[in-house]
């Protein structure tokens, strides 16, 4: 490594020849795959702009010239060459930096980003903001990898045309999304891949921006032209780079869906090297829909750009057919079409994980559920022992959902349960449905499930006792179990309750408990602010009942680890007993 | 009247000649003015889609073929020939209609839609049910009016390239939102009017759509043949026609942001019939934020696409220069410039009506609350007794808002306290901060007010008693201080308190109160599922304190009367000391 280990910041950068940038180039994707099949993390975003950083930081001064990376899930080089090669160098040192870009590891980070096509917007900003106070430098814009198709950075991209002043959006184009592109600026793009540039009906010019095209985005040397040219430039312009996503790395390449990200692997054969053979919840939930969609042409599966999130690979996504619907980055979209199908008759189950569910608030409110139409909704890792950066925690999906009328947001317990709501769900006609799919390993249902939840909001009496009762939500049931065995230990016998719902209350069971309980404790996976406990809370707040809820605290958390955060939370059976114990 | 009356169903329009239709157009503008000019509601967009309607419902076969409006504020027209006439004839049957689109009243409507930029995204739904469950039939979606900026449109129109088969767009370009466009697709736009829609870098064919252009987009004649031509078309288009917003009425073609909407007015001044000089919330933020933005270069106003609502008339748009900014319809770019701004050391204002704020909950979660940028957000309109229409209920801000980490969101209860709250805001760096405005004639304050409001989640003890406290948010504080007055009466001496901070708890002061209080009482203007007094409640979970939280149950209502609204949700002072002593 004899120029990566002497990059100190994009000024040692700024001595090297073109010659040597480019062996740099090669060391930086030495170090990339080495830690990535250590470490898992984004593979193919990152190989892909290697020289496309480079460049950036050999032609612009950052941080005076401000750098915003869409996802930031394409930052690593640029970590590198901006004071953190030692975590891509040493591994012990693995761990020291984000997978994002993160302003408190360095000045020249400046936004905290994980989700999709913000990057225009904020760094729109940035420029906006340097006018009003009188500042100067470069504000550059990273998007790409399918980000293009997101409605916010449609948003900023339009808007852009009106800053009148400096901004540069460099357009990654991979020709990939994490699956392959959808929709129809890909086909705008590849025409302005075929013709250098120049083709008729070039979207950006559409909205109103200057445009130049890059053909070879993996070349230090026209890159570094390109960037000199709109360098200063006093109005906003893209630059449309043509890379190629997982290069250097020929198995990335090759197969650029499962090289987006992968898990720790084995650099000559690609193998995971953990590789788990256990039935998890989203293999489980591809392979039902599958059955389903080959029985019935109404059913179809909507993603919005993540079919690995819920185990449609590619190989089930082709036998589903016209079944399988994947409309790119564009979460809004995806709940306004299923609702749309709902109404014309169809059965759509739109996959959405619990983090990017957060996009469509709205959509859920105004397009689906003011309309009633029955579509249904799974709500994919929306757990707290979830994925743990702070950009993409699930834990917010009860809060969001759970105030919206007309919405029946359902949590099952084990595998049967799930089916049963699922295959319920597809055939109900009143309400749209969301369900809380749990994360990982199926586990089975102990006791009889039903086949209809037509009976909204009637809560499940698991076990009968008194004193306390334990309402123990979706993927929390195994904890209320838990729970009871510890109190039943202590000569304690409690109710224990498998509410299902997460919209509503069981008046009828809830106001039942009010003449032998003292005691009731709320469990739910998720953030407790705006929760499923907070309606318990209030609908025993005029009465004697006591009411514990158990739930994240309000905080954003980064790469947390998970038992901390459940003990720091007091998720812990033992912990629990303990407080329901001097309370009683 | 000759031909508006016997129109029952479009099969009648069907009989017309062009003539007739011309006839009938202006009969139905007559209407339009006259029933506008008595009840109120959406002038120029409905005046300027009078000949497109009926050119559609000629030559389509509604409800076999399908229209869906965007925003369905333009749809008046389309409800006349739809068998609703006598709702824009007889005064008397003004009220029997939604001023949107409402499926309850008509075959011929599809979606309840209120917000703007759906339309594409819905229909394409219904154009992939269609498909799905092997049916036949035009599925026609109208969207334009400033619509086209907003993000969930633009992924409508990106991903309607993928559906192959039968989807119309209809882009009805009269050139304005409610107050002028903004964004450089709107550029584009001028391009292809000004070339008959022949230039180069047309959006619709750089997004993979195919593209008709049709000028005279008030001519019934034109619009017939341009309809004709896409009828049973096999795969997606865009028929952009170009639209004379406010047409026939000419105070309204000449001043068209005045004339989007209006409420009751004299037909031959245009001068409103009931006119209030009574200062309001709307104007004093304009005035006051005018004065900051002179004073401080640093300072923005944000909007997007809705000045008129918080008080931004043209004239102060102009004396704030760069100080205000419009970005269009286009909330999320909104929410990231705002942060941005804040990032690059600006002072942005955000001003969002509580309805469309809806919009951007990962926008605020992401964007700006994990990134802790100082932006300055301020809900408008947020209240129970703001827009009644289902689509625009303004009840949702505060659980929407109030469990996002690291936001302040402040309830001022008196215009001194909010300005002093904005003027703090704009100067706090530490976190992104909201303020839930008040609505309509502001008020005074009776006690002092502080200048800051960094001791977070300070609440202000207003009046001390004992037994009883009430906890009166924003809005409802003077509701609160009528309990507190009626109870007074009643012999029993409340606590009052003020609680300033929706987005936490003030635990001293809460448990302070458990030494000799019974009962909190917690007031909020809005839903209350996820809302502030569920936080309450939960706080005082397990402790002997009864809570009892007023706010609106959960339902989605529409067109309501306000008192008997509030009265069915027991948010009436009477009501509200009846439960107190009941539960005393």
């Amino acid at each position: 490594m004899k120029y990566v280990s002497n990059i100190k910041s994009p000024a040692d950068l700024k001595r090297l020849t073109i010659e040597e940038m480019e062996v740099l180039a090669s060391e930086i994707r030495t170090l990339l795959i080495r830690k990535l099949s250590v470490h898992g993390g984004h593979c193919g975003p990152n190989l892909g702009m290697v020289e496309a950083t480079i460049a950036m930081h050999y032609v612009f001064n950052s941080p005076e010239d401000k750098i915003v990376f869409d996802v930031s899930h394409q930052s690593y080089t640029h970590k590198i060459l901006t004071g953190r090669a030692d975590a891509f160098i040493y591994p012990e040192h693995y761990d020291d930096v984000s997978g994002y870009t993160e302003p408190s590891e360095s000045e020249h980070d400046h936004f905290i980003i994980g989700h999709t096509s913000t990057a225009v917007s904020l760094a729109s900003g940035l420029a906006k903001g340097r006018d009003l106070c009188g500042n100067r430098g470069n504000v550059i814009a990273v998007v790409g990898d399918g980000s293009l198709s997101g409605g916010e950075a449609l948003e900023g991209i339009d808007w852009a045309a009106e800053l009148n002043s400096n901004f540069i959006i460099v357009v990654n184009d991979n020709q990939m999304s994490i699956a392959e592109n959808h929709g129809g600026l890909y086909q705008g793009l590849e025409q302005l891949r075929q013709s250098n540039g120049m083709c008729e009906n070039n979207m950006f010019k559409a909205m109103g921006l200057d445009y130049i095209y890059v053909d070879k985005g993996n070349d230090i040397d026209a890159l570094i032209k390109a960037f000199k040219q709109v360098k200063d430039i006093d109005h906003p312009i893209v630059v449309h780079i043509n890379t190629l996503k997982g290069k250097g790395y020929a198995l990335a390449e090759e197969d650029k869906e499962t090289w987006h990200w992968s898990a720790p692997f084995d650099i000559e054969t690609g193998n995971l090297t953990y590789n788990s053979d256990a039935e998890d919840y989203d293999d489980l939930t591809a392979l039902h829909l599958l059955e389903k969609i080959k029985q019935d042409k109404k059913v179809c599966a909507i993603t919005a750009g993540t079919p690995g999130v819920w185990g449609w690979t590619p190989e089930r996504r082709q036998m589903a057919g016209a079944g399988f619907i994947d409309v790119g980055i564009a979460e809004e979209h995806a709940v306004a079409l299923a609702s749309g199908i709902a109404k014309a008759g169809g059965k759509p189950v739109l996959g959405l994980c619990s983090s990017f569910l957060q996009r469509t608030y709205d959509q859920i409110s105004q397009d689906l559920c003011i309309n009633d139409n029955p579509a249904t909704i799974l709500v994919l890792w929306g757990s707290l022992s979830s994925m743990t950066d702070v950009t993409h925690l699930c834990h917010f999906d009860i809060p969001l959902l759970s105030g919206i009328p007309n919405l029946v947001y359902l949590a099952p317990t084990n595998q049967e349960e799930y089916l049963a709501m699922l295959d319920w769900s597809i055939e109900y006609r009143e309400h749209p449905v969301a369900i809380k799919v749990p994360m990982g390993a199926t586990n089975h249902a102990t006791r009889p499930v039903p086949a209809h939840f037509s009976d909204i909001n009637k809560y499940e009496k698991v076990e009968s006792g008194s004193d306390v009762a334990i309402i123990a939500l979706g993927a929390f049931f195994a904890l209320g179990e838990n729970v009871v065995r510890l109190l039943k230990e202590q000569g304690i016998n409690p109710t224990l309750i498998n509410p299902r719902f997460i919209t509503g209350i069981d008046t009828e069971m809830l106001d039942n408990l009010k003449s032998d309980h003292r005691i009731v404790v709320t469990l739910e996976d998720g953030a407790l602010e705006g929760g499923f406990g907070e309606k318990i809370a209030r609908y025993y707040g005029p009465s004697d009942m006591k009411v514990l809820c158990y739930g994240a605290k309000k905080q954003f958390v980064d790469r947390y680890n998970i038992a901390e955060f459940l003990a720091d939370n007091r998720l812990v059976d033992t912990m629990i007993v303990e407080d329901i114990i001097k309370l009683l």
